[in-house]
């Protein structure tokens, strides 16, 4: 009986899994040379902590289950809230900041489409404890770092939540909140007829509308003339200094929102080229969830960065390591075994399995694409000396087994 | 409001988690230099996929639950199975053997208790095509090497499905399963009560017990004398003078049967100290799973590795790597970044993101036992200096930058 993967779900092969694991190490060579420590927590949570973090609508999107013991579980959509929920748990006698990373898969219920499945691996960071515009920097210049490193050109895009919330400081919550998340779609249309729908001021839709075009050298000054010498620009100018500091390329721009309430004040996205209408692929701000979580008001900070869109246009091979294929005779065997002990504390080395005689195990080599062949035949034994065939070249020559992966580690 | 995590699941704080990753990757050094290829596969199966493999009665054991779609899905319980699937779907083209890792996590729904978790780790190993003694032989001296490789002394037991199925070859299928399970228990009592029940042949009972105590290097001698010259004897026997080729102390154990269906010649368990009743880290044989899920009859042999008990007796610590902790006062903010980065290419650099004063700088540096800090003060951006602070000696140098990663990542 033939049975399939789930819907929306992959099997990685060999040659995929090697080049996934290969960009993984690498971005994980990035944030552990920045001072941040890997952590895991649980592949699935308590349904009820993400329904505290986005509310009740969220169920619908969530790969969630009863458990045998009739406890409402759901398979995890994203760590931030597993991160902040071990925070709370476990971590908060620990000195801070603490800088965390972790690279998981996460589960959403929807429709597959192309770019997106119902299970998804997320490299993601955070930072527990600061609310600087230092930390909100050196988050942004690692997730820059992080998909650099991956060899994506991604282009910045950097906001300001407090900005925005403090024209609208006036305007009802829930208000509020639908014209940020028509901001955040940026969807004009919408906006406008939502503004005549609640007779919003005139001065109020003008302002607004004006500081979410803002782009260039001079945005700050320009939400100045608009907004005054408030606090929330200040620190988002200093921020911008600091981004400058490391480097980085960046466009302001206020009108990312990021959906979600939780966040606080710094808001970023990184698009890349390559990946049509999906083409974010890191988001992040800085953003309050320890409280209500029931931890003390304590600040985070953090990005997430989506490795299967990172995979889609990443161009990185993993190295190449010189294959070797050990070929013998029937009477030969555990003396081939012996050679290949030896070898494999520094080489790659392959072995017949499928009691071949030499000349398939010979072709066989070359199947696989091996980079040498070492025979270990009677003349070898009695010699001392392995043959040692270089599978490209065709040269062959006889070496003592230490001289042999000497030679073959060299090359 | 405070969430906890799952019951029988556990958050891996950074210390345990950095202690884990250190260790999956010795061990997946060693099987890549064996030549086995990484893959992976879904987190869910449908549900079918393990009741195939394991009857009806696996289903009390498991996460499973009903998708949105209605479809029966599970949270894989093992391996093995999505394993042989994917060959089934996708890898039957490809030239044999296949030789597969993998390195993941699977879920049992049963009552937590002392080393065993709800969530856990297989880091596992199947060879695709090859029904020989050299598969069989490569396998368990692979499981050995890696267990090796992690520090741990593991007691090997070596078996042979096919001798004791010889003994029973006229014993009706069930009363076979239920004396494979018996003898599979160790239960010497409930297989003499048994087979007083089935009114068992007394030479059948007198071999059977003669069979699975045989142990040492006699073994295969005494079990000629009971049951003749029988091809799995002869096939049991190559398979330990590769053992002996690969330098593998081995006990002979007859009496390892794996309690499941699906094995068919090899078997083998690895048991390590310290670990008391369930002391089981590694076990594996050769089986024959790939046509039950549709695809042809091909023979496979592998093993699983219980992670999660090896990391309960492992005592391998992370390599350490020197920390570097920036020093910088307010004005020298923007110049400790680009210091920063500089000294990333190569160090693990920490930099203030607190807007801590100079002093408590140097003393989180402390705190976080850093092994250099260096200082990048007003002095020092004057001369083009840095100040170099050996955190442990308290020698401080003046070195230009290049100098000064060269002599950190020197020590």
């Amino acid at each position: 009986m033939k049975v399939s993967k789930p819907r929306g779900t992959r099997d990685f092969l060999p040659e995929e899994t090697a080049r996934r694991r290969n960009v993984e190490n690498i971005m994980r060579q990035v944030v552990t040379k920045w001072g941040y420590k890997e952590v895991i927590t649980p592949t699935f949570e308590h349904l009820e902590l993400f329904t505290l973090k986005s509310g009740e609508g969220v169920v619908g999107e969530l790969y969630n289950f009863s458990d045998k013991g009739n406890r409402d579980m759901t398979l995890r959509p994203e760590l931030t809230a597993p991160v902040m929920r071990m925070y709370v748990n476990e971590m908060q006698a620990m000195s801070r900041p603490l800088k965390l990373f972790y690279f998981e898969n996460c589960f959403r219920y929807e429709r597959p489409q192309k770019g997106r499945f119902r299970e998804f691996w997320q490299f993601g960071v955070e930072v527990i404890g600061s609310n600087r515009a230092d930390a909100d920097a050196e988050i942004i210049a690692l997730a820059t770092n992080m998909i650099e490193a991956a060899g994506i050109k991604g282009d910045l895009h950097v906001g300001h939540l407090g900005i925005i919330r403090h024209i609208l400081k006036d305007t009802e919550d829930e208000q509020k909140s639908k014209i940020m998340r028509l901001v955040d779609k940026k969807d004009d249309e919408g906006l406008d007829n939502y503004f005549e729908e609640i007779n919003a001021p005139a001065e109020l839709r003008r302002n607004l509308l004006e500081l979410i075009c803002l782009s260039g050298s001079d945005a700050i000054a320009k939400a100045r003339e608009i907004l005054g010498d408030i606090e929330e620009i200040d620190k988002f100018e200093e921020l911008l200094t600091l981004l400058d500091a490391y480097e980085i390329d960046y466009n302001v721009d206020l009108s990312i929102a990021r959906g979600l309430d939780y966040y606080t004040g710094m808001v970023f996205e990184i698009y890349a080229e390559g990946l049509g209408a999906q083409n974010q692929i890191c988001g992040g701000g800085s953003y309050q969830l320890i409280s209500l979580f029931g931890g003390g008001d304590v600040p985070s900070t953090g990005f997430g960065v989506g490795f299967d869109r990172i995979m889609e246009i990443c161009e990185i091979q993993p190295p190449k390591e010189n294959k070797v294929v050990i070929v013998a005779t029937d009477d030969t065997r555990t003396d081939a075994i012996k050679v290949a002990t030896k070898m494999r504390n520094e080489l790659t080395v392959y072995i017949d399995i499928m009691k071949r005689n030499f000349k398939t195990q010979l072709s066989h080599a070359n199947n696989i694409e091996a980079d040498y062949a070492v025979i270990v035949g009677k003349k070898e034994i009695e010699s001392g000396k392995l043959t040692v065939k270089n599978m490209q070249s065709g040269e062959q020559l006889q070496l003592a087994i230490e001289e042999a992966i000497q030679l073959i580690k060299s090359n």
